[in-house]
Parts: C-alpha cells; structure tokens; sequence
C-alpha cells in the first residue's frame, strides 16, 4: 500500500485484485464504467447492483457524458454519502472523479484503473475533468478519492497497444524523475511482471503531487513532459488515430528535441528517446506535426501557457527536468519541423 | 470588512461601492453578468473589456448556460491566472463560481453581489452550483472566492419585489440565529438603512460557514430553515412564479408549523412568522400545499436527505434551531396540509 497526503487528508493505493477491490466497497456504491469493462468482468460485476455503463473512448470524456451520469446519479437515488466508484480507463476515472467532485457539491470517490495508463497516471494525484471543444480537460477539479485500488489482473486482458499506451507514461517517468527505471525498461521485458513497474511509478507520482496538489508550483507540471505537443496532436486529431500515450511518445521525441536545440536538454537524448520508444512499439513521429501551426495555437490554449505563452516540462539530461515558460514560438516551429 | 477563513485561507468581505470594486480588479478580469445588471450599470461596465452577459433569471443556472459560459471563457482565451468575477444576483454567483471553480480545475473568483439576496447569502460561504431537472444546485462545489465586494449603491436600483425576496432570507437569520435582529426588523423600516443589516447577516453567515464549511456537522444545515419546503416548492413551480425568497417564506412557516406539531419548536411561533413575513410583504401560503405528493418526492431529492429520509432545518424558538433527520413523512403531509 502507498498513502498519498494532501492538503484535506490522505487516501490509500491498494494493490490487489478486482474481486477484493469490490468487496471492499460499501453497500451503496455506485459503479460508472465502460461497455468494453463491463463485458471483460461481467461475473464480478453481476454483484453490484447500480452499475452505470458509457461508450469506450476520450469521446465519453463530454459534457453530454458529463451530464448524462449526473442525472443517472439523482435518478439512482444518489445521496451526498453514496460512493462512486470509477471502474476503468483514463476516461472513466477522469468522467467518474469530476462526476463525484460536483455531485451535490462532492461525494466520496474510489478509483479502479484497468488499464496500464490510468494505474500509473490518471487514478493517483486527484485530478478528474471533461473535455471541451476548445480542448482536453478544460474543465474539471482538483477532487482526491477516498481510495484507489489497483487490481492487478485486469492488465492481463489488456489489448497489447493498450499496454503500449500505458508503457508511454511509464518510460515518461524515467525521463523526467528516474534513470535507473529507464535503464531496466531497456534491459527487461518488462511485461512479465509489471506490479514492480507500476508501483515505482506510482510512487513517484505520489512525490510529485504531495509537493505540488494544486500545480501552482511548477513541480507537477514536470510531469507533463510530452503533453505539450502531445495533446496539441490529440486536439488537432480529433482524439482520433493515437491513443494518449502514443501522442505523448512522439511529443516526447519532439519536446526533447525542442530541449536540445534550446541547449536545456543533453545533446544526443532525442535520438536516445527515439529510438527506445521505437523499440516499444510506439510511434515516434507524424506527418501532420509539418503543418505547426494548428498544433502551436492548441499549445497557446494549454493549462500551463500564460496569455497564450507557450510552456514545456523539458528533460535537462534523462531522469531530469524542468519547467520551462516563454519558450520562444520559432523554437517549437523548428523542433516540430526536424521531427 | 468582515475576513472569512476557510480550509485553504481566507477571503475578505468588504463593503464598497460598485465603482471601486470595478477599480480593484486585475487589469485581465473576467465578468459574468446579467442583462438586467449589465444595463443598469452599463456606465461603470464600458471599462471592463471581457463581459459575458447571459439571460437573467434562475433558468440560467443550467448546463446549458455552464457550457456556454466556459467555450466563453476558452474563447476569451483566460488562463489559469485569469480572474473571473460574478456581478450580479445569486444565479450569477452561483454559475459564475462553479465556472471558476472548474475552468482548467479553478481559477481566481470574485463575487460583486448586486441584490439583497445574493448580499446577505450566496455570495458568502463558498457554495457554487447548477441546477439539474432533478433537482436544485445538485451539481457544484464548495470553492471560496478570492474575494467578496459588496457594492451598497446596488439595492437602490432594486425593484421592491427584489428586495422583499432578499428580505425573506434575512428573516431566515434572525429566525435561526438572533432574536434581537427579529425584533429589529419589526420596529424600524429597515429598508432606511440596509447596509448594517446585510453586514449583521453576512457576519451570522460567516459563523456558520466557518464551523462546518462543507456542510457535513449539520451546523451549516441549520441554514436550510425553510429551504427543504421551499426548495421543493420552487421545483414543483420550475422556478416560475415564486422568486427563491418568496418560496422561502412559505417555507419557514410550513416548517415552523411542522416544528410546533413534533413538539420542537415552541408553540405559536408559526402564527408570529406568518404575520411577520407577510407585514414584510411576501407569501406565507401557496395553494400548491394542498398537493403534497410531489412536495414531498421533491424533498427526498434533498441534498439533506440520506437515502430518502426527510431532514429540516426546525426552530426550537424564535433565534434557535437545530438539525432534525429521519422526519415521519406524515407529519410533513400534515403541516403542509395545514399551512
């Protein structure tokens, strides 16, 4: 178990399996998850009586997704002591956590991320939220969960590009905070036992957001090495075509490239990250990133841009990095350009 | 100046004039306004560059407003730095706030209440929200504001309907909180002189919000006085006939008979409500009463009420009350019957 500490109390991260994971919940729960899940875990689920099921897909991360669980959630009788449980992806736990943060001004939240990506990212640090049009988590709050519990299992019917989408974050972790841990995903097939990898990752997570909940600080913001470009891709794409961690993976090479020409980042570590994240099975690039202008106004529309400034997590050298503010528009054109 | 503190701070109240308020905001503000306020006070708004004018009217605390106000705010291009402040009444406030509260997961909010009701109430305590079909202010947050201007100039531009409305919650303090200002409102015509009654009500609020700021000891509850009745009847009404005062009134004298019958509230205490509020102008009955069935359906919708069970805010005399669960819905067909 890891405990993670903000500012209005503390909550535990379980790792264990769906089975106990759904036992442990209270009788009332209410359970919000996607078709694809409920069809993997049905027998488990078939004990839970208020079961809310959505489209699979960033798509379900709407407003009109938004809307529809909250009138599902009076419908059901849902109290401000009833617990929501998010049982799923990204999407669910982002769609679920902004759901239970706003439900009659907030109502107790347990995480249950099945996918790789939401075990190391999305489940743990308290931030849930929809998207907008205008763009990706637009909207949404800072709302810890009461507990996030981690089963185990649910990778092992996980698709392999999911696995490789979730192993995007993973390498990030490396990149930004830990060597070593980029050093063992080169030497080992890390998929023959992936509870060590996502505990450390879970772990440093939790360092960062217990030093920086509320991303005033500079710190959190860290993690979002690659998510500048990644999500500028994500946003010009529609959500369509690449799966998060593989906009991440080719904002990765792309903001790396970006740190060496601005002589933050160590010479050399682009072609490093490339060629690793290749290996991965993960794209490293794409055409549409020779057309910079629709993704450079996207970039404007970030959270960590000021008055449209552009902003970026940049590697000093691998297993460090720093955020950067005021980066010059030209600068990303050409890292763009050379990717 | 009254100065709030809550669990992330404090936040200043300071009584001003609508000009200087303008004055103090950040040069890149934000405002939320009404039609209604922006025409009434189109001269000082001229300065203000970004002003988002939506309908007036408790129908704008919908999804629909929300979302429209948010693609606003992205399109405006605010950022996380960005203030958003609310001028207006309640609805403003309200929508307003849980659009900063999760616009890129919060942003700076300043409140500017331009009614009595918004004054002496929602703009004070950190309670932002929409309505659902299903119900009133179901979906929001708890999320202070940086601060709270409240401008003495506005209730003189206030039709008398408004006024009286605003006056219904300030009985409401007095009922549950302090004799003396019952006995206040009787002998004097308040209206003379509002500024030390907004400011005696603002600083009852403030008590309470800060001995129990997420509503979970049942002292903030205490604030419901009237509001389980008159909640139900505004959704009965769809928010149409009575403003939220008005419904309010007939509220507190349904829930003082309703008290007196349990043998809470001393006796005669409703027949002394009655004919105060309605010396004070305002409603203290509704045919609708005769109806209960879909009052009381509302009711258990309440965001007091735990897996259906009726809870109200009773007095046990005039300037006292306490919470009270698991009310017999007989009694409440009753009181509702005989009101």
């Amino acid at each position: 178990m890891i405990t993670i500490t903000h500012s209005a109390g503390q909550y535990p991260i379980h790792f264990t399996s769906l089975t106990q994971a759904l036992q442990s919940l209270p009788q009332d729960a209410v359970v919000l998850t996607d078709e694809n899940v409920f069809t993997a875990w049905k027998g488990q689920l078939s004990q839970v009586p208020n079961v809310c099921r959505i489209e699979p897909g960033e798509g379900s991360k709407s407003f009109e997704r938004y809307r529809e669980v909250l009138s599902w959630m009076a419908k059901s009788g849902c109290s401000r002591r009833t617990t929501l449980v998010a049982l799923g992806g990204g999407v669910i736990g982002d769609l679920g956590g902004f759901c239970a943060a706003s439900y009659m001004r907030g109502i107790p939240f347990v995480q249950i991320p099945t996918t790789l990506l939401a075990q190391v990212d999305s489940s743990v640090g308290g931030k849930v939220g929809i998207d907008l049009p205008e763009g990706k988590n637009l909207v949404g709050a800072f709302y810890p969960p009461h507990a996030v519990h981690v089963p185990s299992e649910a990778l092992s019917t996980l698709p392999d590009r999911q696995l490789r989408n979730g192993m995007a974050e993973v390498w990030k972790y490396g990149y930004i905070l830990d060597a070593p841990l980029v050093d063992c995903l080169t030497r080992t097939d890390v998929r023959d036992d992936l509870q060590p990898i996502v505990q450390r990752c879970i772990q440093l997570k939790a360092e960062v957001v217990e030093a920086d909940e509320f991303e005033k600080l500079g710190i959190r913001a860290k993690l979002n090495f690659g998510h500048t470009v990644g999500h500028a891709i994500e946003q010009v794409l529609r959500y369509e075509e690449f799966l998060h961690g593989e906009a991440i993976a080719i904002g990765m090479v792309v903001e790396a490239r970006l740190g060496e020409s601005m002589r933050i980042t160590a010479p050399g570590t682009a072609s490093v990250i490339e060629a690793q994240l290749k290996t991965a099975g993960l794209p490293t690039t794409w055409s549409g990133l020779q057309n910079p202008d629709p993704l450079i106004a996207a970039m404007r529309r970030d959270k960590k841009a000021h008055s449209g400034q552009l902003a970026f997590s940049l590697l000093t050298q691998i297993g460090e990095c720093k955020l950067v503010e005021n980066v010059a528009e030209g600068e990303v054109r050409s890292a763009l350009l050379n990717s």
